[in-house]
């Protein structure tokens, strides 16, 4: 096992417990670890670190891809251990500590976090922790379900541990294109143009000095939790597939659209699902993940190809794709998020975008993190890396959330991810609105008329009438701007009374 | 005269006058025009259209670069010429009539108008009316002051009218590099590495079939207004280069920096100013436009080389410069504003940004462009293509504005242009916040500590308390988040009564 797993002899020998590896994570230490939306994250270690954390504490930075899977962040909050953490999270433990202002958690770009690290405007990781199928011959990491930031950490660290996960199949060696931008001022342009291209290696290269540990472990990624389709969901991908197909009648895109880019969520699943009974053929994705809605499409015969830095999927699509990755490989490549997301491909390609928001205005600035203002959600994640810099930038959610308490399309947003400026096609369940080229009365007019749900809908006509009465560009009233937030806070629904 | 402009003769029958041109124009027509930042836009036939407008009324759709000067788009509003007016302006007469509803303004990133008209996203040129010093043997046209979105317009447009203006030397020929990305899917790397890199060519390319009409004009770009420092912008400018020597002598910077783009303005110019006095050598400067300042440090040998897409000085320095250009063209570059400002390049060659703010708040979310949430100033111009992608990317602003009744330090932005996540530095006159790698609570202190006016320091302190003690990552209560700008509103002062 040992020497198929790890190829280069000498480094045999550093093979170690968890427990003695998790011992080299010490307090006040910066920890770049591998993990971008709950795949490919490393386990036996942070789980080690959990339990020594109980009887020696310590508060560590832990820099990741995006999210952890395996309870990873909440046990992690639960002993303490978290004093700092970026750039992205989706867990419920972890997020009520960072509301309540006990970890500093830094919300940034994904694309932006080894930029950063590279110019040393963050602290650079003092050690790694990089889940891998194998070691090669040269000593060099072969990642396994993710690659997310796990290359520039091994880059910059000190001191790199590897956790090896056996149950993967060493054949996931070639899924992998690794590529590192240079330092400035002698970066050059990446030369990617296809989502297919590959311009790097399949393994992460270190110098075999600095891996001073290589833990074997048997855990799994954690299974993607996407829910099925509903009616609305349901809705919201046939407002867009016929949006697209108008795009593509009308000659503003050819059949087989542009690369998609397709954020992580129960929507985006089921729009990228939609797509299987849609006209278009021989599709691309370059993505941030991929989740079971790729594998179909992929299946189908409708995806060519599919470029992201993570597959995010539930156990029996993971179990039919890493069972039989041989059959994949020529149509899927894991690219670091630098490069997944970098603002230079993204527009060179002109990837048709699809991300989440929690709320959106009728001037279309959108709210991707913050509920009522306040309380962080995730993070931004790589949504703006996409939306600044996409050819069509679209943004999903149903109309209202919380049994219609909550409406989706209010008067002003409570926190700003994206502008208006960023923001082109809006969809809820009850419609799509196109903002492109338009001004900001039109786009109030377009948001109101197509995507606010029916029981708010008079309210937002009322407050964008009385607005505009008063003037300006985006003619806001500012007293009652964000009234529908204060009602939901004072009385539990922001439905007018 | 003709024939020196004019080099291919089969075109010196086009020449006609201003007003014969301008009836080209007609109603309901998208018309492409030169400019940018008040520089090189068409004169003589958008003042004959203003006047064939008076008798024979119509509506178009102005695409420039950036704002005009010689009261363009002032004239044009008043005769209500103007329909739509996309992606910039600075006129107070325009702007009046923006935010009373009447003439539709859409607000753009300066480097997508382009795109989107590759694209089809938004209308194409009819006609593309371009101001030259000349017209090449193969009939290209060879901007004068600004390059802008000419080379795009020219290039959609189904007619073109060239204006020629006498007052510019032809030796500005060689000054200008053209380079128009590939349309997608087979859009290739922009080759450029280096500020001073040229990857185009000298002029705008066309078929000359398509040149309908030529003007001689005679009139000038209106100087630039920019104010000389006072202790204020002084001060601001002082701070920065404080930072900006910290960086390198601790050696995240070379002495030489990173290329510098810095926005229009009194604060933007007086911070490249104050680059005389500092130790730095062998700047570069890779921006949208050049002011004064510019021309000051290149002939102090500080600056080496700087690129941009438009020139805005005062007469004097235009003089300077224009009377001497082969003095200074190996020096100077001027690009279309898709490639001055092309996040790609921005983010390859890590600029450090310069733009100035309206008001920011206390986590970080820039205000460029609305007055109390509703009223249009500007435009986002190519704030936002520098900030998301730079190395480093500053906002200044005075602490106050309207003799104090104003502060530009508030709890939340009444108008969000770039989040928190794209803005890494903070200055007023106060002094200067450093906001990398930090949570936004951590901002707060840091912002709320050396950048507010000291008339408002304990009201917002108290805010942030108040808030946090509610808890969040960006603690706010709604019911006060805007309060000061409703006093502003009811009272003329966001002072605390
Ligand atoms: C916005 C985002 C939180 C939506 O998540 P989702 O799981 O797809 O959507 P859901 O509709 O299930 O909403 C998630 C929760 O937010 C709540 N919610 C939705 N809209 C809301 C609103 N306007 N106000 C308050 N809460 C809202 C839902 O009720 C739900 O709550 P629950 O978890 O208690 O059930 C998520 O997409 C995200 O984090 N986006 C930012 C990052 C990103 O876009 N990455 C891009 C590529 S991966
Ligand atoms: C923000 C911007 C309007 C500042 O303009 P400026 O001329 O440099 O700065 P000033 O301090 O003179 O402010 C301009 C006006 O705004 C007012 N102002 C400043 N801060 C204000 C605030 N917080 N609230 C209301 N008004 C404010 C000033 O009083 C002044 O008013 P006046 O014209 O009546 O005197 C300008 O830089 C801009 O349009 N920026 C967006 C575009 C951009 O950044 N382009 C980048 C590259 S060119």
């Amino acid at each position: 096992m040992s020497s198929d797993r790890i190829r280069l002899a000498s480094l045999q020998s550093k093979v170690v417990s968890a427990a003695e590896a998790a011992s080299l994570i010490k307090d006040g230490m910066t920890v770049g670890m591998s993990g971008f939306t709950r795949a490919g994250e490393a386990k036996a270690v942070p789980l080690a670190l959990v339990e020594q954390a109980k009887t020696n504490p310590l508060k560590i930075t832990l820099v990741t891809g995006a999210s952890l899977g395996n309870d990873i962040d909440k046990k992690l909050t639960e002993v303490g251990a978290l004093a700092r953490r970026m750039p992205f999270q989706v867990d419920n433990t972890l997020r009520k500590a960072i509301n309540e202002g006990k970890v500093m958690f830094t919300d940034q770009h994904l694309s932006e976090t080894v930029e950063q690290m590279r110019n040393y405007q963050i602290p650079r990781p003092d050690i790694a922790v990089i889940e891998a199928v194998a070691i090669t011959e040269k000593g060099h990491i072969v990642p396994t379900t993710s690659v997310g930031n796990s290359a520039s950490f091994v880059q910059f660290a000190k001191q790199v541990i590897v956790e090896i996960n056996t149950t993967l199949s060493p054949d996931l060696e070639g899924l992998h294109d690794i590529y590192i931008p240079e330092e400035r001022p002698n970066r050059t342009p990446v030369k990617l143009v296809r989502p297919e291209d590959r311009i790097g290696t399949t393994a992460i290269e270190v110098d075999p000095s600095k891996i001073v540990a290589i833990v074997f472990s048997d855990l799994s990624d954690s299974p993607s939790n996407v829910q099925p389709p509903d009616d609305e969901t349901q809705a919201i991908a046939d407002h867009l597939i016929d949006f697209l197909k108008k795009e593509v009648t009308d000659g503003r895109l050819p059949n087989s659209l542009r690369p998609l880019q397709v954020g992580i969520g129960t929507i985006a699943n089921a729009v990228t699902s939609g797509l299987i009974k849609s006209p278009f053929t021989d599709l691309v994705q370059y993505s941030e993940v991929l989740q079971d809605s790729t594998f179909e499409l992929l299946d189908a015969g409708k995806l060519k190809f599919a470029s992201a830095s993570s597959i995010t999927v539930s156990a029996a699509c993971g179990e039919r794709v890493f069972g039989n990755i041989n059959e994949y490989k020529d149509r899927l490549v894991l690219r670091p998020q630098e490069i997944s997301n970098l603002p230079e491909i993204v527009r060179r390609l002109g990837t048709i975008s699809i991300n989440t928001a929690l709320e959106f205005d009728i001037y279309g600035n959108v709210n991707s993190t913050h509920v009522n203002g306040s309380k962080m959600m995730n993070g931004i994640g790589g949504s703006g890396d996409f939306a600044r810099n996409a050819h069509i930038a679209v943004f999903v959610t149903k109309s209202t959330a919380k049994n219609d308490a909550i409406s989706s399309v209010v008067p002003m947003v409570s926190h700003v991810d994206h502008t208006g400026h960023d923001a082109d096609v809006l969809v809820t369940e009850q419609g799509l609105a196109d903002l492109r080229g338009l001004a900001p009365r039109e786009r109030a007019r377009a948001i109101i008329d197509n995507c606010v749900h029916p029981a708010y809908r008079d309210a937002l006509n009322a407050y964008f009438e009385a607005a505009s009465a008063k003037g300006g560009q985006t003619p806001h009233i500012l007293k009652e701007a964000l009234s529908w937030h204060i009602n939901l806070e004072e009385h539990g629904t922001m439905l007018p009374r």
